[in-house]
């Protein structure tokens, strides 16, 4: 069941040599990406992957940059300035691009040589964002050059997903709301995960708790914790910590005791407790961020509304010069 | 003037076969490897590289890992067990294994195929500090693999920098002090930088500022401002705003100019404000960060006099189980 843009593209994997992966794209678009940098890591024996925020692709310049690149693109309006021209850098540099977007007639869309669109909505039948589009892309990519045994697994997994996704974010709802409740005046918030999962940890610091609700935050890395940054627990500064099904999880559940042990407010969501049917155990650890990013959603729209504080406010975004 | 234990490792370069380098560490000597994968991605036309945190480096098991692959790693002391095992584990995969690190009698070392050993005194007529030996293997690489041609230059560099140093610390004094009066009652202090210095954030935000002085932090990516983070600042918040030489300093360039118009709280460590007498131009971009680190210290020692709060205080590291 694979979006027929997605499967041109994978003809085109195909037809093209492709030694590297540059996944690219600013805030929340790239934060979603680093499942797919982790993936393309444990797995990928022949290809390399790199990823950056647009404008840092762009200055940077990697030398690698050539034609045999694949540069992996995501802009949900498609507008993004810096992104849309990281398309353009990448393509004058002989790079295959393909973007993943919202909005077919987009900057981002006209720039790159190939799109993907994206649908959010619940009308469709199978999870069909640029989360799953990515995995799409990437694994795709692993099973056309490598043989990646399991490409079939994820997709099977993603048609399953959306049940699973409105049954996790239905269990979630009490504890979300007492988040909501707990923290409504907590004036910073740290989040923590390892490996598939981190991108969803910046993701909920910089765009919700940040961006959205004004909230001081970081992302710490679970592996990282342990030499600096736990030496500003207390009993009373909030942390929300991910574990989740990967490889790394370790690392996630080692912070989770520290953080239990010395701290006061630690909120654990934990992948394992939700209802993942129909996701084949070989790719549990890639298909969690995908249910803990909705997950946080409802945690995110429950801050909100305690907060009196919409997730649509801004006092910057869209509305000075920047 | 190399280190004549970096010329070992050079010889060995010229021997075996590499593909890939992977930059292993924790914490802040984690921090000190950002600027090389910064080198590498802008300078290697043929070597790829990745930066992990040393638990994560394990557990995420990179599918690339093998005899083509070269892996440093760095621990101050030798002795952080993540680290010690991460060399471990590269050598049981056939990597060659190389470590930075003060203590020659330590597990790290016994761990690694090759050790070495660097110095951090005055005492010392050249820089020969882990920032400055991970140059020399970086670039020692891409010339022996590549040719690189800015090799000669950036070890020209390094043997300048004792004094320029020593000069950019005296010149940096009184605005550091300023800097300890001023936020010496600061419950939030986020540092943002891109490209070559990011890693100097990073550290200063985690290693200073959340370790060494219970002071909430988070260094932004200055890209990544713009789609998330920059929601967050206000008249009263402070941020510490490093801007390099490198080719992403119009990044740098456009978040403090963002920052100086909404904020009141700005501080600025601009590379250029510094005499760099001896680095040649092309290679100023890799060497800003190295005096924008020893700057930073000296703003973390007035930080921690001013608060009467010693750099030295710990919690937890050390102290407790973990």
């Amino acid at each position: 069941m694979l979006n027929e843009m997605v499967t041109r593209v994978l003809e085109e994997f195909k037809r093209r040599e492709i030694e590297k992966v540059f996944l690219v794209g600013c805030g929340g678009s790239s934060a979603l990406m680093y499942a797919s940098k982790y993936a393309m890591d444990h797995e990928a024996k022949t290809i390399d992957s790199d990823l950056y925020s647009s404008n840092e692709f762009i200055h940077r310049h990697p030398a690698k940059l050539g034609e045999k690149s694949l540069v992996i693109l995501c802009s949900h309006y498609g507008k993004t300035p810096e992104t849309v021209n990281a398309a353009r850098f990448a393509r004058e540099k002989g790079a295959l691009t393909v973007s993943l977007t919202y909005e077919p007639d987009s900057p981002l869309a006209e720039a790159s040589e190939f799109v993907i669109l994206y649908q959010e909505g619940k009308e469709h039948p199978f999870l069909n964002d640029a989360h799953a589009i990515m995995y799409e892309l990437v694994f795709g990519l692993l099973h056309i050059k490598e043989g990646n045994p399991k490409y079939d697994a994820l997709i099977e997994a993603l048609s399953h997903l959306r049940p699973v996704i409105e049954k996790a974010k239905e269990q979630a709802l009490p504890a979300a709301q007492a988040f909501g409740r707990a923290y409504q005046d907590a004036t910073n918030i740290y989040t923590m995960a390892s490996g598939a999962n981190y991108g969803i940890a910046y993701w909920f610091a910089i765009c919700i708790l940040m961006e959205m609700q004004w909230i001081h935050s970081h992302a710490i890395h679970a592996g990282e914790y342990f030499h600096g940054p736990f030496e500003i627990l207390d009993k009373e500064v909030p942390m929300i910590q991910l574990v989740g099904l990967d490889e790394t999880r370790p690392l996630e559940e080692r912070s989770l005791g520290f953080s239990r042990q010395y701290g006061d407010n630690i909120i654990t969501l934990d992948a394992k407790d939700f209802d993942l049917t129909g996701v084949d155990d070989r790719v549990k650890g890639y298909i969690a961020p995908l249910v803990l990013h909705r997950v946080l959603r409802v945690y995110a729209e429950e801050l909100a509304h305690a907060r009196n504080h919409p997730l649509t406010t801004r006092r910057y975004m869209w509305k000075v010069a920047y």
